[in-house]
């Protein structure tokens, strides 16, 4: 596969055409590439084709076979592919790797293996990859092109895989618009627990102690845990493949938050110490978070923060904007947060320091209702 | 205090001139009131004045006295107001209830207390209260009239509480434009272990986790997470002081939250029951979020989302909102996600499901790059 122009048109095959593989196929299809199709859901497979995702696949061949279909039925799939056609390099989609990447190892080095192919095993044409989108169920009919635009999309190469596999499946991942994050199954594997899954969890055990609270109190809830619990109003059955899928990671990370947060719990039963564990605790957190990636290429970049309360009604935050934008400022993200029973909200504007004087002046220039906060020094 | 008129202005007295006394201050003297001011710092009250906060106080006779000084420092200055007094109705700020209320108590009942006004107790003119305004720092400089607008503010009356008294709080409620939400000190304590430091704690120990991760791992953090930890660059002292402060309460909540979990790792860990076990938190998470009150007056309202790619550049956001305005959509919440290394932002705007069909089209006919998914039917 070495040596093929970045701008060629190629063949691909999708297995599998549920929400991931359709996206896949629109964004490949976009960019001109054929692409074929192939689902044991014959109703999935004719609604990919009728919104222009390819065509029904009939052993024509392909450069790159795409298995999205779930994690527990990905294996048999890519290692079937891997000894079906000596030349395609294989990929999957499946949110869990390193029990994927094992059990493709079993069944090509099993006797009674699907090892037809003149390679002897395949497995350096084997790369598992996991795009980050967002969600992970729909059908075809919520497919989009661009569902995976400036999105993480993990690969996992194995000691095996070899450079040109690697390439195209980095070619893939430029071609749907993804941004390509490297590392091994085990790393990805021990690291979506803490960074996805065990996030869930908690998301859920947070709501689920609101179930028993008084309407009274709901009413103090603020922005904190509304932005804690948001993904709480999440489906069941997903998340129950997902975390028995990575079960040992996923119980080490909640093992792990579990204690450090029972230590706390302990020092504050205790008296005098609860002070320093949790100013402990804080201060491991700051640091944590100031680890994680800005928005804007991974350089560290904090933005100041203009709040401004509105009237809630249509068009404010459109009016809003156009004045920051009249002003020359870029602003750089928002919140809105409305309060229960109020008719007033407020929104919250992040922009560069440099901008903050200059935003500021121009609102309140134009009638917005702005803090009367002052400047501390 | 009966038989007042609600228009007519007031004599108030703010004990503590930090940045919740003085924003009460201002808000109450926007509004015509006279406002006098006591503070042990001199410069704090020298600042308070200075921004137009008040007058020093040298023994007016006040109406009300709200004690808006740190936690530990409430309980005595409550009783001594109170005791001073015997015609103004007392209340607070404290963020901690029922240990206010149990000292303000302890001290005015013991015998040796400062008790001297006519009548034996004055326990039935304090109420206490609690402003949720999101943030208990900053000094009188950085005070505002409009801190607790549309904000919830906990009124948390005992039984001995007089109805003058619980009147003349919820009037200083509706002064600074908050809402009242009245409930038992305990309830309140208990309350915002769940509602508020409790999340603060374990957003802190997700942040933490996420020091010790390759900065590989930390690109795949996704939307979900950041909500989860974007509280967790906070003050370690002042969550020191507000923990202890709660320590039980917010004890029991981690020992709750971290069972919840820990049965849930359990389950994992033993291999078939962990699905159900996953399944079962997510769906009572999901219970309990979905019984958190609307932003709209308290009414479950559910918006339907439409997502935006837009090019990360100035101005963008406030044109998208200007076209939803123009098409007569009213957009009620919005999120702006970037990803890190993308010059691609994805908006999320929340608009009423009658409005989906025409914000789509609208947006679609002025350009935007909408994803192209199609509706499921």
């Amino acid at each position: 596969m070495s040596g093929r122009q970045s701008t060629s048109t190629r063949a691909v095959l999708l297995v599998g055409t549920g929400l991931i593989g359709t996206s896949v196929a629109l964004a490949l299809a976009k960019r001109g590439h054929s692409i074929w199709l192939e689902d044991t859901n014959p109703t999935h497979l004719h609604q990919a084709q009728h919104i222009g995702a390819g065509k029904a696949y009939t052993g024509e061949p392909v450069e790159m076979t795409i298995v999205a279909v779930p994690p527990s039925h990905t294996a048999p799939l890519v290692a079937e592919h891997l000894a079906r056609d000596a030349d395609s390099t294989v990929t999957d989609t499946a949110s869990i790797k390193a029990t994927v990447l094992h059990e493709v190892e079993r069944v090509l080095s099993s006797p009674s293996g699907v090892t037809s192919s003149p390679e002897p095993t395949g497995l350096s044409r084997y790369v598992g990859g996991h795009p980050l989108a967002g969600r992970e169920r729909g059908g075809p009919l919520r497919a989009r092109a661009d569902l995976f635009a400036g999105r993480p999309w993990a690969l996992t190469p194995a000691p095996h895989t070899s450079p040109n596999a690697l390439e195209d499946a980095g070619w893939l991942v430029a071609e749907c618009g993804a941004t390509p994050v490297t590392m091994s199954a085990e790393e990805h594997d021990r690291g979506v627990a803490v960074t996805s899954h065990l996030p869930q969890l908690v998301a859920s055990a947070l709501a689920a102690q609101l179930d028993g609270q008084t309407d009274a109190l709901l009413r103090l809830v603020g922005q904190g845990l509304r932005d804690m619990t948001r993904i709480a109003d999440a489906e069941s059955a997903m998340w129950a493949e997902i975390a028995t899928g990575n079960a040992i990671h996923v119980a080490a990370a909640v093992d792990e938050l579990t204690a450090s947060l029972g230590k706390v719990a302990d020092a504050l039963r205790s008296g005098p110490p609860g002070a320093d564990s949790v100013r402990h605790l804080i201060e491991a957190g700051r640091a944590g978070v100031r680890r994680l990636p800005d928005t804007h290429g991974g350089v560290a970049r904090h933005y100041d923060l203009v709040p401004v309360f509105v009237q809630d009604q249509p068009g404010q935050l459109a009016r809003l904007l156009a004045h920051a934008a009249t002003a020359g400022v870029n602003v750089e993200d928002l919140r809105v947060e409305h309060a229960a029973g109020s008719p007033v909200g407020r929104i919250e504007l992040f922009v560069a320091s440099e901008s903050v004087h200059r935003l500021r002046v121009a609102l309140a220039n134009r009638g917005w209702m702005l803090p009367d906060e002052l400047s501390a020094g």
